[in-house]
């Protein structure tokens, strides 16, 4: 089984190295991951200036192909230009910080695996719930195992699995649960400050106000010890809306 | 009509004064913009580094607010620091190139106006079809049209229309069609370079691949000169997978 292994926290990061590290057990793992940080670029590529290709190692040892991009560049550059064909599954992560409910939306993390289901290829996202993870390990294994279940149940095609995983150790993990994107939201606040030269800057905090109270959503699965499971895909159209604009005759507006 | 502008291409493009002018025949304008390019950062945000706000003139005029940022912070600290109360609607565009199919997943323009329905307000997303636009006129007018049209008729909490016009005169749209998000997509094209130095690098082209035959997907419609108006949300859940994966008993994994 060929593996692509990508992240948003950089090829130098304890996640990368500790999932690489298991499914080196089941298979022939490439790392391709940006050179630096890269947390909540979104589904960002760069077009506008070049990408470069390093080779990276860690401790001696010749780790993966480090690139100056996003996440997504990671997964373009590297199976278009790297992998001599493309590899049976991506994964991405282990990031630190959760991706739930609508972090979704803002997560790098989530994006290499997106830009993974986009080329058709199966794969997942795993995030750990603290910013600075005392467990990788549990969430590497349960990465491994889950690994071999979808490439042998398969995913339907465009659709990536979004894993959230408590920063505990294995025996305080209470389960594991199929969830759906959770609808808690930030309550940003920009906190105003003034440099040096006494102008204005604005710094981005907040917190997520948790909107989501049970087990079937991925954010609240994970405040209860829950490892979270979540299929997610980019089909964005709201077929809902959809049908119910069908009133709204939009066909009649040119000739207004 | 309280009325906030944004875009992905910079305050300083042609696409948002030719909106901005249009909108404010029907309502109270607000320019919040990044201060340069965005394209392609997808749903983006800033947290590392802080953000500045600078006020911009136009030919000696106020227009707006430039933000040090993505289109999505755009949003974010424009409601949160700049407004004193949320809009009633908030515009996105006039982007130039179209955003449809597999580019809504890429697009700043769209991210700008999803972060405004994370807010729960209502939003429109507008590009033109052409990178080199010559026909802003008619797509502004739309958009002002469409504006009074969602003010009207509502919008679901959480869906935004991302629409795409066709750069014509307007004698020569076709019309308006109700769409959904297409299947079309990239084939990657990374062309190797060598820098003065003889150094590679690798530059991200390639064409979109037309899937989309049909008049009710955005793709194949403005490609046959139809105003494409797609309701888009951010429910990433994919349901059918959610509904198969009860199969897999996922509850089971921790225990093997």
């Amino acid at each position: 089984m060929k593996i692509l292994i990508s992240n948003d926290d950089g090829i130098d990061s304890a996640g990368i190295s500790a999932l690489a590290k298991e499914l080196k057990k089941i298979g022939d793992v490439t790392v391709i991951a940006p050179r630096t940080e890269q947390s909540a670029v979104g589904h960002a590529i760069t077009m506008k200036i070049p990408l470069r290709i390093t080779e990276y190692f860690k401790n001696g040892d010749f780790f993966g192909y480090a690139i100056d991009g996003t996440p997504a560049d990671c997964i373009k550059i590297g199976i278009r230009n790297i992998l001599k064909e493309p590899p049976d599954i991506v994964l991405s992560g282990i990031n630190c910080g959760s991706n739930t409910a609508i972090n979704i939306i803002y997560s790098g993390t989530v994006s290499a695996a997106r830009e993974a289901a986009i080329m058709d290829i199966p794969s997942i996202a795993v995030s750990v719930t603290d910013h600075n993870p005392k467990h990788y390990e549990y969430a590497a294994k349960f990465s491994a195992r889950l690994t071999q279940m979808v490439v042998e149940k398969k995913l339907k095609t465009g659709t990536l699995l979004n894993v959230n995983v408590p920063d505990l150790p294995e025996s305080e993990i209470a389960g594991v649960l199929l969830t759906q994107q959770g609808k808690s939201k930030w309550d940003d606040i920009y906190e105003e400050r003034r440099d040096p030269y006494g102008r204005k800057y604005y710094w981005l905090t907040g917190n997520l106000i948790q909107a989501d109270a049970t087990l079937d959503t991925d954010q609240f699965a994970v405040r209860q010890n829950y490892v979270s499971v979540t299929p997610v895909h980019f089909d964005l159209t709201d077929y809902e809306m959809f049908e119910s604009m069908k009133n709204w005759h939009l066909d009649k507006m040119l000739k207004q």
